[in-house]
């Protein structure tokens, strides 16, 4: 049995909080906040664990062997390797931390005290994720040729990390998980509409193939979307998260170059060409996914899905495009080797 | 009453035919095409128009005031610049020509000539797109923020020019018609997945102010989509040309950066947070009010809506985009005032 | 060649007259409207037809081999049979006639002149009722359970019939060509928000096995809706003919009676619970099929696939349902052998 | 503070459970369920709570003031009097007991008594319901005409229950709340496609004025729909309850009789023709007010929105409909003063 603390009781804190106590390998040992508002009315409704105010009693506590840190970004690397330096294994929200350096050498501190580094990339966890692997790895897909993400929300603004850092590393994670390379370079363009912060971006990363992925992350839109299209040579994706029910519709390609005359009218006039298929995506939180894989992680010594060694390289991409973005779009060169 | 020739009976030529057919203060003279098996379809139910193989009979035809060209772009400026020299008012289909250079010729012969020269950027005059400027006009929308413009297709390839110069026309007229100024960069990031010409591209435009306008223009796509967002500062617009019947749906903004904590909280579960307002859209084909356009401005002496000049605007932006693919997607400058 | 004759300019008849006159086996003779506002634009597009004011003119015109009738339902049978007289083949809008005895007179009086008898069921020849149709011959679909069609307008009341007599047609013959059954027994409910004609009804069909089909035709709509539900005992098929690009959508049929437990929950909180396939319907314009099918039907002494046996059935149904709605929805026995 | 104890822990129950926890104004007492397997999981979530096996044991515990009864509807007579008898508020899942005859005797006792008997018909508590409602009574949608319902389901069948039972209670709770009176008329046509329950089922409501409200609902369906559409002769609203953004839209009523001839072809090639108007609905769970109303009027000795009297008024409906179809759906009158 795993003992638990969770450190961060804000917005998204409370959701690990419920899905820990619900898991039947751990045991939800202690919660952290130094906002008192924050803290009670989570304690108030798991009595049953630890409530600090200070992490340092959280990290301090014998029952707590693993840590879960929900606080802002820059707190992040901080915390994440007192809490290693502790002994405790730790899952970090995402992103890893603000900086490649900070993230390399919590990757390092993990590896060498032996303890599990885990990132909270939640979507790579949802059922529409998992599907989308296998399909791309079943073949059916073809070769990848594109994926372009859109992640637009309601004017929802961050005060101490722009738009990038804040929407971007769910699109990256997930990128990361389908394609599995490293991009070659990363270009980004950000607009600043109000305050100091980019509220609005794209980012698009380039690779030794012609695949290529372009992101739109964007504060101040009118509507939450939330879209992923993956072209393939054989079959093309669209991934819409939040459709209530065809979460993901497989395409057939279509017409290409050598179309004859009667196919290019046809498409031309026609919305689509080919039949479609939605499979069925069976529905379950996937931040409960994030935590089993985590305790079962550390209780199996393994690496989790979406380990500390994946958190990085998001990061990596993360800080290229701030520096791409500084020198108005030029492409950063970060792979394929890390070179 | 003008009398018009079309010439180019391919894919749009017969809709430019039909279209003037239909029209009160025109007459539909002549048509034209080199391909027999094209001509001669749209002759059969045209039988009151001559039906010419060679554009030189057209122009000769002392019945033609007016043509209308829907040849391929690379024959553009020769046919236009061949009509105007022969004294005939010139509409020609989108994009104007291949180069910054043929177009500021064009515009220059029309205005020496004293003919109209007008380019059929189809979409500015969609009932959709007059009724998002009215709403810019009358200051609803507030300061213009971005405009995020998605317009991909059913893989239909085309074999001579790239998706940047065949798709990218129609939102460039859109964005230029609606902001009005021209962008002081330009940059561009394409792929090519198959053959040699770019078949998917994003085109981004900067401004002096913090206004930005982005396009993605994909001829490898599952399904057609054409979708614009238009953020303001006091509203947003979300134009979806293909939606049966709300092309337009026009959103308060939503919370901002001031927001409380329940504001918040609202916006991170909400779908949106203020109420909506679809107008109402007339139905028209915009291509008859292209052509209308055309024979009033003929038959009065002005310029169209969409005239050269707004074509000669279009192409700068093509060019300069086709430019920054080349150089990786370093951006070019090409404004404010043409420097 | 077949010699085609329209009768009636007002919003149907020109699309047969355009639809007739792009076919290569017929050629368009004569048109005929008695208001010369109508008539008239007609003509100008098509200045090889004669056009008459009256009626008798068309029937006594030796080039015209066919009639189609586009007029108030009230004069169908008069000028059909007339047409029928006048040994001209007759294809007659929706609905054949506005009885049963006028219907089965025409029936009659076409099969004993050995001339051809259609009704414009046009639904019927559209790609996805064909589509619908061959899934259900191929056994896929299981035992038909019930269909249940919704088709509700904006607004535009007829002037001399009911909703019923105006849209149910549709829904109607396309129910018959998928189940190729006569209903026992009819039931009807109305409602007549103003003047004196039902502007809103259900209609019930009831059938020998548990099949059952419901109709909900509505005038008074703020929203176009034209949605069918075809349930089955394998699979169930939704078909939104305004959809622009999934017209069809065919689903796994989910859990049933003896569902376990998980499986009940998951259908509780799911929005379904298998695949879902939407295959690609070609897009035609279903009426130039109805206008081929009843020349060539013509030219090789056939029935049409909606001829007046179809077009009699469908009226036996609207005036079953027009006399229960009187009855206060009393159900109205008609099948299943017409005793 | 009001000791709350909750009957029955299969699937609705422990909503109720974690509801009446999270309010301040009571707590929650107790739990019982005769199934340990539902009760257990429940138990352990809330462990302050007692958990009982037999029911007889709630209604004796001193702390429980009021009851909440999710149990098979053939149980909520027996369990509410017994509840009422031994001094208890009662708070009954939908609908209030199986026959007109118990749901007025239970009003009864619980009048006599002065407790207070509320249903929990959770959807007349939504955000949506209570935005039309206040739609309505401003006057903006003009005199009702009609209200139709669609609640289809994912082939979730009940064994103790026909589809009426188990879904009509949401829509004829909402339409009672809305529309306020008692219809005259109710009829209503069902289909048995399994087992000896209808599955499947058509009701109608007519009133003394020309009103009409229509219900179909169904077991058997590939889809989950609940959509409601309410005709006004000013407006019509269309209320999607599942849709993720736009749950309510409000429609202009669109061309009428008195159209001339331009708006009619307008409204037969337009998918509508005035502006829509979608109102922001603040997102919250109304099973949360439904407990919050039952507490709140037990502290302050009123009734309920929903209460007994507004619970008894659907048992008419149901048993109405009913009655109808096992005879062929004669109408069967139950208004407008229920005699």
């Amino acid at each position: 049995m795993i003992g638990v603390g969770v450190v961060g009781c804000g917005y998204w804190g409370p959701n690990l909080v419920r899905n820990f106590s619900a898991l039947d390998q751990c045991e939800l040992k202690a919660i952290c906040d130094a906002n008192p508002d924050q803290l009670k009315p989570v304690a108030k409704r798991f009595p049953a664990a630890a409530a600090y105010n200070r992490f340092e009693d959280l990290i301090a506590d014998p029952g707590v062997d693993a840590v879960a840190i929900c606080t802002p970004v820059g707190t992040h690397y901080g915390l994440a390797s007192a809490a290693l330096a502790a002994g405790k294994h730790v899952l970090v929200e995402k992103p890893l931390t603000d900086s490649v350096e900070t993230s390399e050498r919590l990757v390092e501190q993990a590896e060498q005290a032996g303890l599990v580094l885990a990132v909270d990339h939640t979507f790579v966890y949802s059922g529409a994720v998992q599907k989308i692997r296998s399909i791309i790895d079943s073949g059916t897909l073809g070769d990848p040729l594109y994926i372009d993400s859109v992640r637009i929300n309601l004017g929802l603004f961050q005060s101490d990390i722009n738009v990038i850092w804040d929407l971007a590393p769910h699109d990256l994670s997930v990128i990361q998980h389908l394609i599995g390379r490293r991009p070659t370079w990363v270009s980004a363009i950000g607009a600043t509409h109000y305050g100091t912060l980019e509220s609005q971006a794209y980012v698009t990363l380039q690779y030794e193939s012609t695949f290529i992925a372009h992101l739109h992350v964007n504060w101040l839109a009118p509507v939450k979307l939330r879209s992923t299209v993956i072209g393939g040579s054989k079959k093309m994706i669209v991934y819409d998260d939040l459709a209530p029910s065809e979460k993901i519709r497989v395409y057939e390609k279509g017409v290409t170059m050598n179309a004859d005359h009667a196919q290019r009218q046809r498409a031309l006039v026609d919305y689509r060409v080919g039949d479609m298929y939605a499979p069925y995506i069976e529905k379950h939180e996937p931040l409960g996914q994030v935590c089993a894989d985590f305790v079962d992680a550390i209780l199996n010594d393994r690496a989790t899905l979406t380990d500390g060694v994946a958190g990085l390289e998001v990061v990596r991409i993360l800080e290229a495009a701030q520096q791409s973005i500084r020198k108005n779009g030029e492409r950063i060169r970060i792979g394929p080797n890390g070179d």
